[in-house]
């Protein structure tokens, strides 16, 4: 099994590309993403991109490292010593209850980048250890409200595995449906679920 | 909304054709799929096919409706008078906790051709209707549940969506993951949050 693998060190030309990766994805979509408009993003010759990475797929395969990494970043900075807050607020950061038009456009983003796991080997590793570090980020959270008696001695691993589902199962249905109200609902039902499942009363 | 439209009737020649563009979609996958490979799968020529459908992509949106038909029909046969039971094999039906090849083929296709449905508004369209078919299939049962006594009086549409988003996420990673074991977390999961959300003690 994979675990947390601790983060990479991104340097400052990567961390440029990635950004740049970021924005050519949202302007042009998956299907739309090229090395030439990466480099007109990033301002510099593809010579440059190529320098660091072979191909597109190499370098879509760290741009999805550098997402994970970036989100647990920020869920680290923002999560404190409160299970229950911290745990909606993982929530709302993977499933946004009114999404922004950039968060719109990633989560379409990453659906595209997601069904060519179907057939590419390369993909499906990546978005297996995506998988594993966002279990893994809601499983600790867990673990630590148990500990600290704020949740019930439930299952960390199978709650976990519970939320990234139906979160994920939310934002796939909302990137390729018009259900507008199922995305919600699903947010109201997760909250019920951690109360249920997860609360002490 | 869209609510659970009636099954339309579909002709010898279209259901034919219908399971032809199903066998050439578990051997060539979605992105191998050509009128020429389903006309070679029903042993006529692409003509035949093209008397009923423009193009492609009709056919697939076609095909969409036909598998979400089977399915109702196959659960209307196969559900009885238990709710909970019912919903099990709904969720089974859906999320099956061991899939045989031919199923993960047809899931992977699925995931295939609903990552059309980010950029493409006519399989949006479509998949919209599907999940609005499954999640009146649930709620049915949900409500049945209640009106009877077995399930308490919880809100039907919530509940349904929650299993709904579980499942589909669940039946997601499976298709662009190796985690395997988490489609089989999931599953307990379900069957714990139906036992402790719908069941009266």
């Amino acid at each position: 099994m994979v675990t947390d693998a601790p983060e990479r060190d991104w340097s400052a030309a990567e961390e440029e590309i990635m950004e740049a990766t970021y924005r050519a994805l949202l302007e042009h979509g998956y299907a739309g993403l090229s090395i030439s408009r990466i480099a007109a993003e990033l301002g510099k010759s593809k010579a440059a991109i190529y320098y660091h990475y072979d191909a597109k797929d190499d370098l879509l395969v760290a741009f999805l490292e550098f997402a994970v990494d970036r989100f647990e970043a920020t869920v680290a900075t923002e999560t404190g010593d409160e299970p229950t807050a911290d745990l909606e607020h993982v929530v709302e950061k993977l499933l946004p209850l009114q999404p922004d038009e950039e968060q719109r456009q990633l989560q379409a983003v990453l659906v595209g980048l997601r069904s060519q796991a179907v057939t590419n080997g390369v993909f499906r590793e990546q978005f297996t250890r995506i998988d594993e570090r966002l279990a893994a980020t809601i499983r600790d959270i867990v673990e630590r409200g148990i500990e600290e008696g704020t949740f019930r001695d439930v299952d960390p691993s199978r709650v976990a595995e519970h939320i990234l589902a139906t979160v994920n199962g939310a934002m796939y249905a909302r990137a390729t449906t018009g259900r507008e109200g199922a995305a919600a609902a699903t947010r109201v039902s997760i909250a019920s679920y951690v109360d249920s499942e997860l609360r002490r009363d």
